[in-house]
């Protein structure tokens, strides 16, 4: 099963020159969807992983099933004015606007192996944020995961120091 | 294990004389979250569901588990400007304020046996949209399964035609 046969690709969406990755198809397809969290599942498993954050929203589509699964915490990482209690909060620049992201400041528990799931690794400002409040909160980020990775983006190169991993490449 | 004991509550947010529960804690208990996951996977093989479709975004928290663990598909129910190709949509009125859902319009098979999953059946708005949309687009709604349900606003009333089940009723 090539699994890049589950993404559309779209030109000019959400703006002009984005060509946006669709991971609608894959997500469809119950073997494919499958396939795909077994592959973060396997990743989380092998870097000790006992909690996963993911971004609002498309973070929560891949990070709930590998929490699941493991039977460990999720943690939902969220945009402003939606988590009801005391919050820490990021703001940074992404691949087009801006935004600015939220976690429950208690939702870490000091030296906690934390994994980072996101659907799409493009300029990396989404997880880095996440890891500067991780870390923030005294966690440890074990590993960053992903669906796909824009390479040319260079989102990797905010993660040198730590241990990323993606599963389709463009 | 009481999940109950997991659900905070939150007076006044995200409005004054609204109690929000907040699902977070329960989230990041590993052994609550995979145990309110096992409900809801249960539900789901009871009644065959062919497809899941959750409503962005707390349905993707529960609803990405459930098709992960029956391998079967996952279909995105979403704000408006988030889904990059063609799509259906419907306005509709909630606890709070307004709002408008969209689904690709080739997201459903005629035909097939959707369950959707939200974290809270509260008026019950968000699901009657998605409800119609699963219709319009040929889809035959088997259940509608929730973690929470807010009896006092009456969301079930709506429901009366479906099969519906709710883990924590409040």
């Amino acid at each position: 099963m090539n699994l890049k046969d589950y993404i559309a690709s779209i030109p000019d969406f959400p703006q002009e020159g984005v060509l946006f990755r669709d991971i609608t198809p894959l997500m469809a397809d119950g073997e494919a969807f499958h396939e795909a969290c077994a592959y973060l599942i396997n990743f989380a498993k092998e870097i000790g992983a006992q909690v996963v954050a993911g971004p609002e929203s498309r973070g929560f589509i891949f990070g709930c099933p590998v929490a699941y699964e493991l039977k460990i915490g999720f943690v939902p990482v969220r945009k402003p004015n939606k988590l009801p209690r005391k919050t820490i909060s990021y703001k940074y620049d992404l691949e087009y606007g801006s935004n600015e992201l939220h976690m429950h400041a208690d939702s870490i528990k000091p030296g906690q192996k934390v994994l980072i799931i996101d659907d799409l690794l493009a300029t990396g400002g989404t997880v880095e944020a996440t890891i500067k409040m991780v870390e923030q909160l005294g966690g440890e980020v074990v590993g960053c995961a992903f669906l796909i990775e824009l390479e040319a983006l260079g989102g990797r190169e905010k993660l040198k120091d730590y241990n990323v991993c993606a599963l389709l490449k463009y």
